[in-house]
């Protein structure tokens, strides 16, 4: 079989199975056994174990610049209870997702434009017999998305239903404050430390060159910077990342480590002439957790 | 050349490799350079290092769901010393493994229906010249997966020998005991921190709902549940795995972290009803350091 | 499109991303877009972030068994400054690679006999639109190795340059002294603890039968073996490793964390008999920590 005669050539398959199973091994065999034309471009498979968030938004990322397909992902804490399995359509049937309902997909929709169309995957006959129910992604999403690719209709997968009724993702919104201050939060710490935000920079056109970040356990300036190799040793910057968010980066280290940030961490962005004097912004010192009394906006890190 | 032309077009490769050097990507290469038309599906390198056993169960675990074609296999602690390379056919000639003779393949030879012929990989027109005697997988074992799937016959390969000669895998059995208990061991703990064991759901049809397991550092109650979600938070259960064996799992936690056992430890699982009254074991508590001596069978964790 | 369209068919990629996040899916998939029918083969994605020197190594250990087509390299910590972007051919053609100028390709090209062409990436129209300018594997080297792969002459990427004027990488060469010793550095350490140096057999040929090594935290005896097997229990081995170099082992089991030793470390070799008596090469506990004053060349780990 070529890819000529297929609905699609290509599945990209996102997981939390880790690599020191043979999970995926095993998910792609189901799928070169049923679809063997079909290529699966594994996207990443080291979410951290059932964490539905950090999945949906490296799905998120990754939508726009996947191959015209099938998106498989498995994130699925809830794996053998009433929890629905799905396929949701997007694009009038240009793409579809599968993967349990469980908020896992809908930023992703969400990104490529909203769903079209859903299905509950309830026939069992594109799916494979199960001894024990804790594999789904071996025995449901994978054949249905090998089968999807074979070009079999949604409609023979299962259940359709309305989009509506699929369970939402939660992407944090960033507010802007009275004060003029904004609200975020830490959406993503890639392997290398930069620490993605939930700000476009947009919201900061009017900003000064300078901003102070203010959360829990972080009180800092950090210059706007177009490159890491503008961010002044020992100091922070803050540029537009790769997805086109804001992300607060140091250049050749971590700064998610320097910073102590984790996923989900709530931060204040503050114009670093208007934020609050008790809040101490800046510093010299790399090491966070020394700060000094007197702020100004000619620290060091600024440019 | 396309599929067609091939007698396989797939290889399923499992190795304790890692990922961190470039070993696996070299394997691929000799096999693209080779046979470009075979697709290679790397069913884990995360084996640890050396650890035959692990990677046997692993391999045993992933053949049901093979493409067809051949399993190239390497966790090799005896490679360059006078340990045999071998390729064993099964069910006559439908799938092929290569890999060492030293108990790896074993296990997933038994799981396809034993071995029809197999031959020593003694004859070195089929492998890469070696500069050291230390990386059979790129200069022995990946050439030959390699030809196998261009269809050159096994014979070919090197000397034929009886597959009764070859090492066999030491897969542990599990025993029922006079007293009724079950004599089982940890066979494989995944990512997730389920504890599969060797003792298949048959062996507990007129126990009750409620199972005790003791071990080195164990002494708990688990209910025989059907999935994740029948777990009472703060209790051990007992399912049915993916691969039809039981394994001892906690809703959406480690129940290997929690009751501190690795791959290979001893229990014994006891009818609750029926354990030793100094065995203490049942407990109200999530940490398994703490019972209470009262044993009884409608503790919490009972479904 | 099929392979035989193509001018080659395979890339081979190489990166510090690691698997944690989606950039090694998201290269896959801008690649997969471009050109659906190249195969890429994954060497590492686990070099050390930024390790420029140890990807440079791992290419150049790959680069001989790679498939014909484009080598992708990128471990890149000058991201968005204005370090230089490349392809590089070698062979009159036979082959390219793509990445930034800081040293990490030119080991391999060394090994693959030279450069015969290099042009700077400066045309966008073979690139992505990017939001942020801190993805260049995706934005910039992914889209120019699809399109080398599709045919297009490397002069329409960019701007041709003699390579005389890249960045040469920076290889440890082993000296021999005065004194007869040499000089050498640790290459590689390998998943299994082997400690590849940068010594080639042929140096050792007049040598005894037992080599001291001395360096910082080290002084001790190896025997000079042809296989793991042959080094003695508690003792050292020095072999000829996959690659033709010198590496120190010992049999199943990690020879670097015996020896404490890092990547770049530098350490002597002596013939045994000539070590100077001060060095205390010699003893007979497996702990690196432990030695005998008294030296001889009959210790227990000379074969």
């Amino acid at each position: 079989m070529t890819g000529s005669e297929l609905r699609f050539d290509t599945i990209s398959f996102l997981s939390d199975y880790g690599r020191s199973d043979e999970f995926v091994g095993v998910v792609h065999s189901v799928i070169r056994t049923i679809a063997p034309a079909v290529r699966v471009i594994d996207i990443t498979h080291d979410v951290p174990p059932h964490d539905v968030r950090a999945g949906g938004l490296a799905l998120a990322r990754s939508a726009q610049y996947m191959a015209p397909g099938v998106a498989l992902a498995v994130v699925d804490p809830g794996v053998g209870t009433g929890r629905k399995s799905v396929v949701i359509e997007v694009a009038d049937g240009a793409a579809f997702l599968v993967g349990p309902d469980n908020g896992l997909l809908a930023p992703a929709v969400a990104m490529v434009g909203g769903a079209t169309g859903a299905v509950i995957l309830d026939n069992a006959d594109y799916q494979l017999p199960a001894m024990g129910r804790t594999f789904d992604g071996r025995d449901v999403f994978a054949p249905v998305a090998a089968h999807l690719c074979l070009g079999v209709p949604i409609t023979e997968l299962g259940t359709a239903v309305d989009p509506i009724q699929l369970l939402p993702g939660l992407l944090p919104v960033s507010e802007v404050a009275d004060d003029g201050s904004i609200k975020a939060e830490i959406l993503w710490i890639d392997r290398f430390g930069n620490a993605q935000i939930n700000v476009e920079p947009e919201f900061l056109d009017d900003w000064p060159d300078v901003v102070s970040i203010v959360g829990g356990r972080v009180d800092r300036n950090a210059a706007r910077v177009e490159t890491f190799a503008d961010i002044p040793p020992g100091g922070f910057g803050l540029l537009v990342d790769s997805y086109g968010l804001l992300a607060i980066a140091v250049d050749r280290g971590s700064a998610a480590a320097e910073l102590e940030l984790v996923e989900g961490d709530e931060i204040t962005l503050w114009p670093s002439d208007r934020a609050p004097t008790t809040s101490s912004p800046v510093t010299l010192q790399a090491k966070p957790t020394v700060t000094r009394p007197e702020s100004s906006a000619d620290a060091p890190e600024s440019p």
